[in-house]
């Protein structure tokens, strides 16, 4: 057998193990699977110092290596944070199960009950980067839906990533159920991720976290349903009505607050007849926090301070502390540029026209479309799913945050009482 | 410009001009749609003759190539088919319109109104075989749930399947909407087929509709998500305490009513201690109407009629008046046995055992699940969803047949009074 064969049937075994261990977590009740979440979240904090010396080896490795700053920020664990890994799993705990729910029922005219009951997908796999609080964060959501799961993690952090799954694991075989629902690729050669992109007969859907970069990868190599966003270019739209400081506000946290996740704005649209009061304003608190404008001819009239804007600015996600500000003619306008521009992540009006606030709701088709609020609500905690698995721009199965009702399909169920077809 | 190119961006012009139209039909009324289906009707009625003389033209051509008599009738139009088009036309008019419900709201701790509302999933792609009836009843069905839709028909349905669309596309543009909302795409090359599924900038999903052949081909070419189910593989399970009749009349029903169909029975199952009071009965039944039996060797010891079922009968898909039948020794085999033959879609206990339906219904995974009831009912009319689109064995999006709502996604809507994230 040459390597690559060699590591592709290590891999397609352990896909395997996981579609085998789904089966008899698929039907666990709630009582359990919180149990055994419970024992992880203990296990963990236990566990710190075993965790840490994994952690200080990746570290290591990732500063011989030269590795950014930022990413080495994103690699360390300490005691806090694996504080708050244990405290994520123990929220997951209070969250409603969704497996089992019958989400409807009805009777037929020939007398048969027809229902749609929640089953979990089955197995779910994870490719991300060097994040270690994402290798707990999603095996225990795929674990609280009923779902076995197949993670494979960025190989700056195999060692954390290791430590932590055993640990993970040992903790769901003390509860009774098989460990194996919880499967982590040991291996850092790229190959290893091509083979699980393909092992289609045993994982149900691939989830991608991470930078567009590797997104793009996952989605283009995939064999496999593979649920993804590509990047957040947010809008909001200030109208003609808008209230200015609600507007300057709204603009500001959306920009500033956190700058470089895929909710922030990254285009400010205003009314025209709202240019000359409002737009000056909000420049002037934006620009005194640091942010760039790029503005439109009409913004540079009015905002001395902005720079042109390119035909590149207007797809761009800038993911930091610069602004695409245009003024456009109308609702109209704003919901074109929307659409030509937009990646149908999150938009915003600001607006005191009930009849405009209506419209951007219905006719914007984005995964979240807010009236007078901040973009940076299209979260999955802020909008009261609990902790989310991931993002979804593309419209099936999920569109949005996705929670543990996204990690979820139905069945039909029928209760006969000896009915045939006609 | 070469002629692949050519066609390739004759294949793109109608994808894009579908994408375009999409936009105005999302946020159209049920009423104004309802008008239209109904001119959809009339015309396909006052257009008869028009429609089968591009039939006769369509079933000359086939019957020169020397295509086979099952092949010819489902291409065959006449006064009456063509009449049940329009019927179905208007009882989708019937059906509710998923389009805008919003099936959930709540409010956040900030005082936020979070919602999710169901939109369109835009733009949906249909491949389908020479039945020119798909043509009209894929269009109507996207129509009514917001969508467009590029069909894609066998070429020996070409003419007919163009003269189909014609009338469908000035009966929508009668009624004020974009004609272009329903696009057919006029190349019979196998090429153009390819240059669909790789539009994904315009083309949301692709459901294709025939044989498994069709739809491995479709599933393994296309970059767009594909709902798809490649066969019915589907069981009966007669129980130890299964009423005789009612067990006999299941298992008729489901291997006799519509043998060619996904959800008839392939393999019955029989539990060892109802094998030898059930067994003869139900077998006897089935070969009074010609079914031939392959049975395991307890079924041969009591079924003299049977021929021995081979390795291939269990995973098989006869699709004819065939059916593998094995004793098993309880219900865990049972549920074993599907697992590993089944093919996620139908699957029915006859039983008078409480604990044993609750647990079949819970543990089966397949689309849809019975108790005591034909696997004939796994159908969107049947089990009340109104006319299906296509059904879905795997379990992203869709799970079983898909009505409307399955043509639909969900976008979260946010009511908000200036909150911003602290």
């Amino acid at each position: 057998m040459t390597g690559a064969a060699n590591l592709r049937e290590q891999v397609r075994s352990i896909t395997g193990r996981a579609r085998v261990a789904s089966r008899p977590l698929a039907s666990a009740g709630s009582a359990l699977k919180n149990r055994a979440l419970e024992g992880i979240a203990a296990a963990l904090e236990a566990s710190s110092d075993r965790l840490l010396e994994a952690n200080a080896r990746d570290l290591a490795r990732a500063r011989a290596a030269g590795t950014a700053p930022a990413m080495l920020d994103r690699l360390a664990l300490d005691a806090r944070r694996i504080g708050e890994i244990a405290s994520a799993v123990r929220e997951v705990v209070l969250l409603p199960d969704p497996v089992g729910e019958v989400t409807g029922m009805w009777r037929r005219p020939n007398g048969i009950l027809v229902g749609r009951m929640r089953i979990p997908l089955g197995v779910v796999g994870i490719v991300y980067e060097a994040r270690p609080n994402v290798t707990v964060d999603a095996a225990v959501l795929c674990f609280k839906s009923g779902n076995a799961c197949v993670l494979k993690g960025g190989s700056d952090a195999i060692e954390s990533n290791l430590a932590l799954a055993e640990v993970t694991r040992a903790a769901i075989a003390a509860a009774g159920l098989p460990a194996d629902v919880v499967q982590l690729v040991p291996f850092t050669d790229r190959a290893a991720v091509q083979y699980l992109l393909e092992a289609d007969e045993d994982v149900d859907v691939i989830i991608p976290r991470g930078g567009e970069a590797l997104i793009r990868h996952v989605a283009e190599h995939s064999r496999i349903p593979v649920i993804k966003h590509f990047k957040g270019v947010c809008h909001v739209f200030v109208d003609a009505s808008a209230d200015l400081d609600m507007a300057r506000d709204i603009v500001v946290n959306g920009k500033v607050q956190r700058p470089s996740v895929c909710n922030a704005v990254e285009t400010l649209l205003v009314h025209e007849r709202a240019a000359a009061t409002h737009l000056p304003a909000i420049a002037e608190a934006l620009v005194a926090r640091g942010v760039e404008i790029r503005g439109c001819p009409r913004t540079l009239a009015l905002v001395p301070a902005a720079r042109p804007a390119t035909d590149d600015d207007w797809p761009a996600e800038f993911l930091d502390l610069t602004l695409a500000v245009k003024v456009v003619d109308g609702l109209d306008e704003a919901i074109a540029h929307i659409e030509r521009y937009g990646s149908m992540h999150t938009e915003s009006i600001v607006t005191c026209d009930y009849a405009n606030a209506q419209r951007f709701l219905r006719e914007v088709g984005s995964s979240c479309v807010l009236v007078n609020a901040s973009t940076r609500f299209n979260d999955g905690n802020q909008l009261g799913l609990g902790a989310e698995i991931g993002i979804s721009t593309t419209k099936l199965h999920a569109f949005g945050p996705m929670g543990l009702e996204e990690l979820t399909t139905r069945k039909f169920i029928v209760y006969g009482e000896g009915q045939i077809r006609e």
